[in-house]
């Protein structure tokens, strides 16, 4: 008799954004003139940047000839690529990796979903609250449910978390923070990591927000850490960074001094692990996506990606300013991040004011409860909308 | 401490087509000036059809411009993609499959080895012998190498299974069979059906190289049989039909029916749980990979690609018909596949014979006994090549 992964039944049932999906449909329904702006998914809108479009009509002309068409590439990424990641987002930092430590895949959420697959199944797993919920969903269908820890970050501890108490085999990390916008300066993360080396815990770094970091302060990858080569494997993507939302681009560090024990404590080299896992379930990213990821750092494509990186930036001030200007006390992130926390008025809960706001301004916000309980009287607004949608919706507040 | 996945360190390490690749490449060492014909692995040469490069331009523009760019995407795919599906690939044969039956994907790699995420962890697994190892690899990565169970396949049961004695969880049948190119009729599939709706078994079918069936007597679908629907989850890809194996593009079918158990009985609809899985772990593929795809079901679409499958086929014709003339007296597959599976000359075995046509003929094969141990005694030769090539190799024997 063929049983099923039972540990899906404890997943929570109702997902965020289909239930933010149907309250939407529901007020448009009833309101079907009302102008609505959505601030609440967080998709891009700018279309990707010129230098992508070119290299792509390129790469889409050579597989239509048997001259230069290309079949299976590496499961693990086209050299063209890598070494440009091994320059640019890294050796230009001051960080040296090398091309066998870069794997490129088609998004940071299935990277950090399928990395489980090369963890012990009784490891406990460290997560924010609150937390992007694909961390918690994919240990709950791995059989961890049990061994997640949150790390509560609230106003209080000025949202950074505090390092866990006893031992923790596994720290995901997002920063700069999905939802809360919030960063770590490089001694916060400096703390994860030497806890990471003390207790031989592994760090999954998510950097899909890399791109929107200005302050000096903030590090752009954890490998800015003494150590962390050891202990952290990274995920980046190029989603919010060139629009690649729909394109689907992204890749995962995975140092050579990064290692995981057996039960005996054995070594196993975690780039080892990940590199079978990768070659045997994923065949690549398709060759024409990667010309384009490849063409985000010719010289045009790093400037139209400065170029889409301010215009959220500026949408990302224009609420933070609008937002304390209007008196609200709770304004936090969107500083180096596409995203705003904003602290509920008194006497509303995060879907009381998801609901205020959609019915009454027809506003399209996040509620931040969606994302963990210490998410609980907060909501999420995203600068992925037009500069102009983004001044109508503060002049709406 | 951090605990790695064990269950990697009982994976065989030598991989099938690296070491192919290292004997190749001392070969072209020491014989430069060698015309090296390759017939090993299952890559295809002949160009996108035009349909799908038309498609692709006209893709990419919508992603440079902000009044047609598209972002994230449905996680289960488009729905422009999916009824072309439902309609050509099923109804067209005679068998209704629902739009939410239909998950897009990159790959029918990736699916087959995901799809380990939703079944229970102590499924006892049958796998036929030779097989496509991410079947094995994949199950031994989900910790349940004792419970993989072997169907041979020689030539002495005509490369038919026998049904697995007593009880099995999990069935995987890939037909028309890769590696060794032979293929099942309705009422041999029908038997495995049977056995599944007896035993409440999960048959998972690879049909990635239906598009080269031909033979009137074998199934396209395993849901021509009645029944399967609740028994069978199916994978189809777009990588040999239409060349996509450096774009990426395939589907896995999960039909509402289709279910599973829990310990107690309980039952799981299996369409749900690859769903959950499915928006947990993956954002989708690239919406100019899906018009690609889209494509392949117009006129054109539809003729180039019976183009390239007959050019494949013609190919596969010339390996046969030249290996029996010359008196090879085990020459299998190659008819409704692209597929050839050679009995390898008396004294003889797989990589001896891999060996001899790789240094005195300079034609790369791949040794049957790289599938598993019935797979002893054959090499696979392949009918991707052109046919100038083919026709040249065949002279070389």
């Amino acid at each position: 008799m063929i049983i099923a992964n039972e540990n899906f039944g404890k997943l929570a049932s109702s997902y965020l954004f289909s239930e933010i999906g149907k309250r939407v449909n529901e007020f448009k329904n009833e309101n079907p003139d009302a102008k609505i702006i959505r601030m609440g998914i967080g998709d891009v809108t700018l279309p990707l940047p010129k230098a992508c479009i070119e290299a792509m009509h390129k790469a889409v002309d050579e597989m239509g000839s048997a001259s230069t068409f290309r079949g299976y590439g590496p499961e693990r990424g086209y050299d063209f690529l890598i070494r440009k990641i091994c320059d640019y987002d890294y050796r230009r930092h001051g960080i040296k990796i090398d091309t066998d430590e870069v794997f490129i895949r088609d998004g940071a959420k299935s990277d950090t979903g399928n990395i489980t697959d090369i963890l012990g199944h009784d490891c406990i797993v460290a997560v924010t609250d609150p937390v992007y919920p694909v961390y918690v969903d994919t240990n709950i269908m791995a059989g961890r449910k049990e061994g997640i820890v949150y790390l509560p970050c609230t106003a209080e501890n000025n949202f950074v978390p505090e390092l866990p108490v006893g031992d923790v085999d596994v720290i995901y990390l997002c920063f700069p923070n999905n939802p809360t916008g919030t960063t770590l300066t490089h001694d916060q993360l400096k703390k994860f990591v030497d806890y990471a080396i003390e207790h031989k815990s592994l760090i999954l770094f998510d950097a899909a927000y890399e791109a929107f970091i200005s302050s000096e302060d903030v590090p752009h990858s954890i490998y800015e850490i003494s150590g962390a080569k050891s202990v952290a494997i990274e995920f980046r993507s190029y989603s919010k960074t060139a629009g690649f939302t729909g394109t689907r681009c992204s890749y995962t560090v995975v140092p050579k001094e990064c290692i995981g024990y057996g039960l005996d404590g054995k070594e196993y080299s975690f780039n080892e692990l990940w590199n079978r896992r990768q070659c045997t379930k994923f065949n690549g990213t398709p060759y024409i996506v990667q010309r384009a990821a490849e063409a985000i750092y010719s010289e045009s494509g790093r400037e139209q990606v400065r170029q889409i990186i301010d215009y959220y930036k500026t949408n990302a001030t224009i609420i933070r300013n609008a937002l304390i200007s209007k008196g609200y006390t709770g304004v936090y992130g969107g500083v180096d991040s596409p995203y705003v926390w904003v602290k509920t008025p008194a006497g509303t809960d995060s879907w009381g004011f998801f609901d205020y706001l959609l019915k009454e301004k027809a506003i399209v916000s996040t509620p931040g409860a969606g994302f963990g309980s210490s998410g609980e009287g907060y909501i999420r607004l995203t600068a992925f909308n037009s500069t102009e949608n983004t001044i109508e919706a503060m002049n709406r507040i």
